[in-house]
C-alpha cells in the first residue's frame, strides 16, 4: 500500500480522484484545495469525494471539508508518500506553488505534478533538492500531457540536440483556426473559453507564458537549463486578424511557435507564418507537435495534449512506474 | 572505470570502437568478430583498432588477432561488465546469437545491443533471465535507432495502446521510391545494396523479417508479447512494379507497413496503398514513422533510423545512462 494525496480539485484533480479511487494498491489519504481539505478516513468519505468529482462540484461542498490555508502538515500527519500537484500555474510570483513544493520535499514527500510553475522557474534548484533528499518527481504531465515529449527529450539528452521547435499550446491553435474562419481575436478567445479550450486567464496562452513554460521544461530535460523568464514572448495578437486570413491564400498559415536554439542560446515564443504542408501547420488543431533538430536531421513527435482525464491518466501511469520501480 | 567489450566488427562495431576509444571513464578490453578476437592490452593495440575501424578493414587484419570461434570466455577473463552486441540478425535459427546472449548473462555480463534476433524471438524469456540475475539490457538501438521509438513505447505501456502502425524499414521505402521512378524490383534492390541502404541479404527487408522483428520488440515493450514468427509477412513483391507506379496518379502511394492490432491480436507486415498526405507516405524515404493508436487518438513519431554511426551513438548514450544510474 502506498499513501497518496491530491492538491487541487479542478478538472485534473477531480479526474485523479476518480482514477485513484479505483486502484487497489493505493490509499488516497487527503484531497486539498486552496481553501481547505478533506481527510479520507472511511469508505463513505471517499464515495462522497467521487460523487463530487463526478458532478464537478467544489471541494468545500464535502461534508467533511475543513477550512485551512495550509494542508501540508496534514499530508505529513497522514504519512503521504506522494503528493499529486494539480495547482493552477503562477508564473509571475511562483507562489503559493513554490512554497508548497519545498514544504512537501522538506517533509520527504515525493511529487507527481502537472503544474509547470516551479519546474519552469527554477528547474535545477528544484531537482537538486529532490536528488539531495533521494525523492522522486514525476513531471511528464507538464508538457503535452498525452504525448510523451518529456520522455523523448530524456532519450535525446545525450545526442547534441541543436534546436527545438514546437507547437506547444493547443489553445492558440484553436484561436487561430477560429480567426481564419472570420472571428475576431476577442470573439475567438471568448469562444475558446466557452468551449473549455482556454484557461480562465487566456493571456497565459496568447502572451506565450504557457508555451514558454513548456519550452523551458523540455530544454531543462535536455540539459540546457532555461528559465521561463529568459524566453522572449511575442503575443499572438502582434499579428493582425487580417494577416492571419490573408496568408491562407498563399498556402501558408500562422501558428504560435516556441523555439529554442541551444547553439545561439536564443529562446522565443511567437506567431510564425509557415507552409501549410509543414508538420507544424498540418497537424490537427488539438494536437501538439515538437521537432528536435539534431545530427543534421530531426525527430518529430505529434499527439494530443489534455483533456483533463488524459492528464490524470498520465499522472497515474507515473505513479504505477514509481511503484514498480520501488519493488 | 567500467570494462566493456564489442562483439561484431561491421559498420556499427567499427563506429562503436571509434566512440569508445574517446571516452574517459570506459575501458575497452576486447573486440571480437565471428572468427576471432583482439584483446586491448595496451594503447598501441587500441590505436591500431581505431585505424582499422577508420578505414573499414576486417578485424583479422589486426596484428594481435587471435583466431577463435568462442570469445565469451575472454570477456569473462577480462572482467567485462557490458558487452555491445552488433551481430547480424539470424532469425531462422536464432544462432549463434542466442547462445552468445545467454552465455554472457550466465557470466553476469550485461548487454547493449542493436541486434534484434533474440529479443524478437523470445523477449519474455530473455528479460526474465536478465531480471533474475539483476543485469541490464539496453536495446534502444534495435528499433529505428536514431528515433527513440522504444522509449516512447515504454512511456505508453500503461495507456492501453490498441494498435501500432509503422513504417519500420527504410530499405523498402528506398526500393519503392526507385520502382516509382521506373526501376524494376531487381534493379532497385541492386541499387539499394550498392548504395548501402540494404543488407547483403535484402530478402530480410523485402520479405518482412526486419519489420517484423521491430514490430515484435515494440509490441513486447508495450507488454503485448509477440514473437517474430507469429507475424504474418507478405513480401513487398506481391505488388507488381506497375501497380506501384499506377497508384501515384490517384495521389496514392505504396508503403511497406507493419501493423499490430492488440485487441484482435493480428500482426502483419505488408505493402499497403495509402494516401499521399498520410504521414506514413509523406515522410522522407530515409525516415521511419510509427503511429501508436490509443484513447481515440494517436501519437506519431518520425525520424531517422541509422546509419551505423548514429546507431553507435545511441548505444553509447545507453552506456552513459547506465553509468549515471549506477552512481
Amino acid at each position: 500500500m502506498i499513501n497518496v494525496g491530491v492538491i487541487g480539485f479542478g478538472n485534473v484533480g477531480r479526474s485523479l480522484v476518480l482514477e485513484l479511487a479505483g486502484l487497489n494498491n493505493v490509499d488516497l489519504k487527503i484531497v486539498s484545495s486552496s481553501t481547505g481539505y478533506v481527510i479520507v478516513d472511511e469508505k463513505n468519505t471517499l464515495r462522497e469525494l467521487v460523487d463530487l468529482a463526478n458532478v464537478g462540484l467544489k471541494l468545500f461542498n464535502h461534508r467533511k471539508f475543513i477550512e485551512s490555508k495550509n494542508s501540508v502538515e496534514v499530508f505529513v500527519e497522514k504519512d503521504v508518500e506522494i503528493a499529486f500537484i494539480t495547482l493552477p500555474p503562477s508564473y509571475l510570483t511562483g507562489e503559493p506553488n513554490r512554497s508548497i513544493y519545498y514544504r512537501l520535499l522538506e517533509n520527504n514527500i515525493s511529487i507527481i505534478t502537472c503544474d509547470k510553475t516551479v519546474l519552469s522557474i527554477e528547474f535545477d534548484k528544484l531537482m537538486k533538492e529532490i536528488r539531495r533528499r533521494n525523492l522522486f518527481i514525476g513531471y511528464r504531465a507538464t508538457v503535452t500531457a498525452g504525448t510523451p515529449t518529456i520522455e523523448l527529450a530524456r532519450a535525446l539528452r545525450r545526442r547534441n540536440v541543436e534546436k527545438v521547435k514546437g507547437l506547444l499550446n493547443t489553445t492558440t491553435n484553436y484561436i487561430i483556426t477560429l480567426v481564419e474562419k472570420g472571428y475576431s481575436y476577442k470573439q475567438a478567445v471568448e469562444r475558446a473559453v466557452k468551449d473549455k479550450f482556454a484557461e480562465p486567464e487566456p493571456w497565459l496562452d496568447t502572451h506565450g507564458w504557457d508555451s514558454s513554460a513548456k519550452l523551458s521544461i523540455i530544454s531543462s530535460t535536455l540539459r540546457y537549463s532555461v528559465s521561463i523568464y529568459e524566453i522572449e514572448k511575442i503575443p499572438l495578437e502582434s499579428v493582425s486578424e487580417n494577416e492571419i486570413r490573408e496568408v491562407l491564400e498563399n498556402n501558408q498559415r500562422y501558428r504560435y511557435i516556441a523555439e529554442a536554439d541551444y547553439i545561439e542560446r536564443k529562446f522565443i515564443v511567437h506567431p510564425v507564418k509557415i507552409d501549410k504542408n509543414d508538420p507544424l501547420a498540418n497537424a490537427s488543431p488539438l494536437h501538439n507537435v515538437v521537432e528536435f533538430i539534431l545530427e543534421n536531421d530531426k525527430v518529430v513527435i505529434q499527439g494530443p495534449a489534455g483533456p483533463a482525464w488524459r492528464t490524470a491518466k498520465v499522472m497515474i501511469s507515473e505513479l504505477l512506474d514509481y511503484i514498480e520501480y520501488k519493488i
